[in-house]
């Protein structure tokens, strides 16, 4: 498969061109900056600056002839930073825009988990605010074939290959790695299709989990 | 007709409230702060807080019983001002939900020239992209009877009572009293639902260009 990652700088998005390319799929790593491209080059992976604040048009002719994408660039959800509405809420519509302009028609989208619920958005709320609109465009304004991944908190621990798309308790944590595993899950797996799928750390196979989600 | 004025404090809004009661409107300021409220009540006008923070359904406990509310609000477009996204989009969408959750049907909202239009956006961006998804999620989310008034660079000149929805050679400017009488024109004015109507001074007469406008 012929996969554009946006946001493969990032630190799950480097994670995700990882997967990916063990997946034997073929792989554009599109980064926000030059170095970032340069050091993709490096290890032979092709690369180029994907710009989240141009308009779709010229986004489109970036990802033309690609069978799926994925979004993984976050601006870091700080909070006072105008980047949260560009990037993580504009720019992930207008990547959705582009998609559709360029005839993709696979996306996979790394939200938040509980990013569709006000009433949990506790801290960096704009983020999730971000997450919530860019998420509620791509379900109800796109005719993409979208999964939505809703991972926990974020963390650097080593990678298990378990996770768990119960978080009915209270949310969790979960692992880069695991989130890039997931993500290569989901797009090797059309029953995620239409399905926004919360992820936490846990005790089930990462393909697994994906295949058995709601 | 009973008005729930949202963000009746701000410069729009006081006017618009001033518009209505000379319309003869059963109007109610919502107001962000305790001492605007006051000073509507001093002026014997019916006031209370609304928080646009809280949730739809305590929202719409305050909206229970309107034929109409007006939204507008702003938290000042100010950039690197996380209340872009938590009052002027997602404050501007949970007052949608609170209408339709309080039954109110009609809601008339007022944005900013060329919103809808990203190539346009050039100054305070984040403030146009909250602009641009509330008016997105009221057209295409809700079911109800909105107009969206488009009002250019607003200006505390006098009021002309005259306006143009004509905005094709490159925008222009408005004075505030123009804009309040656009609001009170719209809501008075059922030809109006259904539309987003761009305003600038001009030389029709603001009913006469709510009226005619496409």
């Amino acid at each position: 498969m012929k996969v554009f990652v946006i946001g493969a700088g990032g630190n799950v998005g480097r994670l995700v061109v990882d997967h990916l390319r063990n997946a034997n799929d073929e792989v554009t790593a599109g980064a926000h900056r030059q170095e970032q491209v340069d050091d993709f080059r490096k290890q032979s992976v092709k690369a180029e600056v994907f710009d989240l604040l141009k308009q779709p048009e010229e986004m489109a002719k970036q990802l033309q002839g690609y069978d799926a994408i994925v979004f993984s660039a976050g601006s870091g959800g700080k909070t006072g930073d105008d980047m949260t509405m560009l990037v993580d809420l504009d720019g992930a519509v207008k990547s959705m825009q582009a998609a559709e302009l360029a005839g993709v028609k696979r996306f996979v989208m790394v939200s938040a988990i509980f990013a569709e619920d006000r009433t949990k958005w506790v801290t960096i709320k704009p983020y999730y605010a971000a997450k919530f609109y860019a998420d509620e465009w791509l379900r109800h304004r796109t005719s993409l074939n979208y999964t939505i991944l809703e991972p926990g908190g974020l963390t650097f621990e080593k990678e298990t290959g378990k996770v768990t798309t119960d978080v009915s308790k209270s949310g969790g944590s979960i692992s880069r790695g695991d989130v890039a595993a997931a993500v290569t899950a989901s797009l090797h797996d059309d029953s995620s299709i239409g399905k926004v799928i919360p992820l936490i750390s846990g005790q089930t196979p990462v393909k697994t989990a994906i295949d058995q989600a709601k």
